[in-house]
């Protein structure tokens, strides 16, 4: 568990499918046994507060959730459903790419548990969060 | 508690000054004692699944934390920090319409309670949860 | 489904085969299609501010992933396994009896979820939560 | 933030005070600058399966929040109250003492997040979550 990977240029391909992903500007920074590390690029429409400028709370959430599931579609060579995910806001995150580093915390034959963290532009920690996501066999 | 309700229209108004909340399209259905209802009109960046077409879960994460804590703005008269949100999926949202009814669990001088239940334009349930928000007084 | 229940006895005698659930000292109150009813009679052990006297929150914790439980297991027959919880704290809980009132908010063939609302012996509301459930039928 | 810290001996004194802290046998191993390390020591009543004897969840919850909680506390000089907790449930956990280990993930002003992860006696991670916790100043 944890020893194989896709590497980057195949979890890039799987994030950049979907058109939400494509829409959250994904690059995929890195991808080893110790997880995965993806950039989100700014966009204007995230913003929540237009007198302070700050982000949705929502798509701190979209990026956490999909950092979590990244790192375990890194193992298992293929994006799984999310079953429940939690978010938790540290400090307004201000325009500019948001960072965020996700590890499995438990790979399970049926369900497993992975942890993400998101950084501003400077390194400042604005949220974090965890994710149960579904990785039984699919069906034949 | 519960008692005050600012009203569908001033509602409304807070939601849309949002850029990302005009991007979810949110139209306030109702607002009263027992809560809010609020529709996100479909838009095709949602899109998770480029095959299956379903729903990316970090748009429906996005529409329960505003529909919760809009419940709670609801009462207070303005939109608060999430604190945190725990947000479970319960079904492939397909394209369409989707609606979240939300209520205050519990409101409190310092943080507070609220959950949101989402359906699909079939009425189907496909996600629900809950979150908590900063209510203490802003500083003056 | 959530059309069969097996009934208050068999619910209590599940419950009780377990000895920390004897230890918090459950008592089925109700169990039919809205969900169900148990209440946990106090113990001096439960307090974790031996000043204030109120109740540890880890108490409260089990109380309410034991309701969500049985919630699922009053229709399937069987109590199951706890994936991931989350629990809120509305109130410090007094010495007294608790009654949770617990329901299945989404049965699913993989997984479940559930919720649970705990009551004091004035009936304020102290706690609520929600709970992932593993609802896949155990190997043959 | 994060670089004071009470000592074991202060906060051994702090879990004590509380009688189910008492009864879950608690002993502070480590706190310093990483967060605390605290076991917790077997008990006969722990068990929710009298056939396959695992742990019941409620006591993971339990120990994971008063880790998480502690790991707060050794900053700040005093526990704090838990406004809502996260636990995803790994393993099952056999009979035997229990290890956890918390760290601040955040320290506010007005509420903090921290994590614990929880070890059985083989060492294998049974269980993990994460809290949010009230931490404005006492009111004079």
């Amino acid at each position: 568990m944890g020893e194989t990977n896709i590497g980057i240029e195949r979890l890039q391909e799987l994030i950049t499918r979907g058109p939400f992903n494509r829409w959250l500007n994904f690059t995929v920074l890195k991808s080893d046994a110790d997880g995965v590390e993806i950039r989100a690029a700014w966009r204007e429409e995230w913003v929540v507060n237009p007198d302070r400028r700050y982000t949705h709370g929502g798509i701190l959430a979209a990026i956490i959730d999909v950092a979590a599931d990244y790192a375990v579609a890194a193992q298992l060579g293929r994006p799984v459903p999310t079953i429940d995910v939690r978010v938790d806001y540290h400090k307004a995150a201000m325009p500019g790419d948001l960072t965020a580093k996700a590890r499995v915390v438990r790979m399970g034959s049926q369900y497993s548990t992975a942890e993400a963290y998101l950084y501003d532009k400077d390194g400042a920690l604005v949220a974090s969060g965890r994710g149960t996501y579904f990785t039984a066999s699919p069906k034949a």
